[in-house]
């Protein structure tokens, strides 16, 4: 099982979470592009310390908003984000080539995740851009999702993902973050989720039924106060079970 | 000889020069990168149409300064510039990929490339990025300056460009500016001393002395009016005068 | 009758539009104020010229997206566009002040100006920030959109534009951009329609219909090939029918 | 005497500083205009909380540069320069307006405080935008500055400001924060020279010896852990003298 988390989300003089205490913890890290948040600097010094760790770097690919973290849905005409994209995923390629690695994926960040899970053009665009760029390179993102469809469909590789702090729909759809039972915040619980879906592909639904969980990833959570230790109470569940996190890619 | 020009400087809605006339004339396209101008759709298109022509692409890179084009000097840290020239050059490539083709040199722009001039740390920065990312890639820039000493130095090949329609001094520096004799305003006059500079490896000073001019590729402007007319005129002089323009990269 | 145009929508080196012709034909500036386009020296420079002319400056508020510029839709949050309109108005009023006058309306640009037509959430916001900011300001949208709606409701002046050069619905309402009769081409059609819209208080629908249109603001367009000879062929037609063209503010 | 501080420098999704904790402490709020920092939610909450607690809001105008925080010199032209500090005064005054208060004064940040201090074209433009928009604004900046003199020489107000954590040389200048005795750490210290400043217009500088220092405002900082401790310290320390922290403006 792959844990990833989102990691190089500064700004110049700002930062957000905890990079290195989280590249302790997962074995892909999504890294910030400098359209949402990330800047070279902090892609640079996360990319050496991934590689150190073999850790997998993913291009965090986002909108151009760093007033609104990429977290704000912009109505993008195909080729500019597909272009955007690109430049982004090339952007972060230099600096993992100066650790004699490469970019091992993509994660959409943020709004561009949401939309791409539903609009086909957002979701078109992220895959003509990584199937240009190179047709071999993974796509993280939510199983279903109309990226997942899309990126299958013209043979790219899709690797999902799960959470094991959301409360998932009897469907196998996440409990919109609204809805009671949207998120777990009880770290033990959040941890033997993770457990459970990594040994029997399963995850408990809000409405008490087990369903069927089928995610090579754990998308773990940095940016609140706690994240790091509820992370690192999910990777050592994880290992206390048996299951090795190793990244996907 | 090579004839280069600044190319694909637009950004957004907003155009600057006419980047198909240009590319017709020139056979190394300076591509702006997004820092000082340049956008993703922009990048793309520029370098589709360069790799149809034959035309080398070079990352042009600039600082991070869309309100002041680049032009105003910044006190960057080493370490800053290094991994922005970076980043820059890695999002350029992806979209020389795109079509098959590389970043063939780097050259540095507008105030960028006034301080690598002279200034030692920003010079560094620009070898060190170039160093790192790619240590077979040129750097196009003025001969003598710090840039060239600098990148000599760490074994980079150094490419010199000469500016037909700038004045020299009899030391071989440009004529600054707001010194009389700065600028050639003649077009036929340029183009004399573009065919001078490639077929004798001289021009005349301001003071009526012929210098030496050993230089491998000659700067073209395209963004003033008149400009796109007597790069033709240039171009059309040096194929008159049985010099073949061709990419030095 | 008051005739309005984009003003001032260049940004850094580059250019848009001819923004000095256009302030010798418009009663009112609608002058961008940085956000999708317009800097601090344009801003300037306009607002001067307009006082000198005695044409009213409003503030042409736009989404924060300058690569977009401003027309690509962006879900923003109901306190964010509020507070980013409120800044805006303030950094136009500052230029104003300069020249001894004021910011006299606002008008929403490109993708707000849509979406406050319908978006109740973005309507309000622009609603609140004028409300705040200055009660007596009139805001210069579609007669019959949210904002219009909002803005009257909550006791602002609205103040109804219309375009001479697009296509109108039997029910009053824009024909739109992708559907036949979208757009009036032919120059001296244009100035006959203003002239109606002045003079008759009506246009003629895209069916033939003759239908109502109340106006007190003639949107003109500045920045296509011919725009400012249409516009000047609208003021002219205006003047010889009789119709003064000044200020709604 | 005042303690100014500077506050709402954060950006987005990102946070700096505790502007909450420094509004109990200080009576003037130097308020980032976001130009280097700051956004207009934030400098909406600050210009509120600030009037809430009769603490007076500054101006602190900064290049436009959020990538380097503002803290890099930027060569700037006379009339950009002067444009953007208009812009950014009228954008903060929109704010202090919904509060029913104004702009009190202004202050310059990081890079544009240090070039302001010794470059006579920034210094300028600073003054020209001040006497421009509003004569009355008073200055906040070291006195014996570039500034402070083309201020006073306009007629302008000047105020200056000291530093209780810095060391002094001989001749009233700081310690340049490279030289040893730049900064001083001990809270209880830099207390102490803070009531020295406030009550005998003293400090002791690097050489022991105590030299004059008139002041009208002493510079707390916010950014640095335990800097909210120690500003409440100096805050505490003043009282016990006798000393009333009041606004200057």
């Amino acid at each position: 099982m792959d844990l990833n988390a989102d990691l190089g989300e500064g700004f110049g003089i700002w930062r957000l979470g905890d990079d290195e205490a989280l590249l302790d913890l997962v074995t892909s890290a999504n890294v910030a592009c400098g359209f949402h948040g990330g800047d070279p600097p902090t892609m640079r010094r996360v990319c050496g310390a991934a590689a150190e760790r073999g850790v997998a770097v993913g291009a965090q690919v986002g909108y151009r908003d760093l007033a609104g973290f990429g977290r704000r849905h912009i109505e993008y005409a195909f080729t500019d984000l597909r272009d955007e994209v690109t430049y982004q995923l090339g952007a972060l390629d230099a600096f993992c080539r100066l650790f004699r690695t490469r970019v091992r994926y993509l994660k959409p960040h943020g709004a561009l995740y949401h939309a791409a899970a539903v609009d086909e053009s957002q979701a078109a665009a992220l895959v003509a851009a990584v199937n240009e760029y190179d047709h071999e390179l993974p796509i993280l993102c939510a199983p279903g999702s109309t990226l997942a469809q899309l990126a299958a469909g013209a043979g790219l590789r899709v690797v999902a993902e799960g959470f094991a702090d959301r409360g998932y729909l009897p469907n196998g759809s996440l409990v919109p973050r609204t809805a009671p039972g949207a998120l777990i915040t009880d770290p033990d619980e959040v941890a033997t989720r993770a457990v459970r879906m990594a040994t029997e592909h399963t995850v408990v639904a809000v409405d008490g039924t087990e369903i069927p969980c089928h995610v090579a990833s754990i998308c773990l959570h940095g940016d609140t106060p706690g994240a790091v230790a509820a992370a690192a109470l999910v990777r050592a569940a994880l290992i206390d079970a048996g299951v090795t996190p190793r990244p996907f890619a």
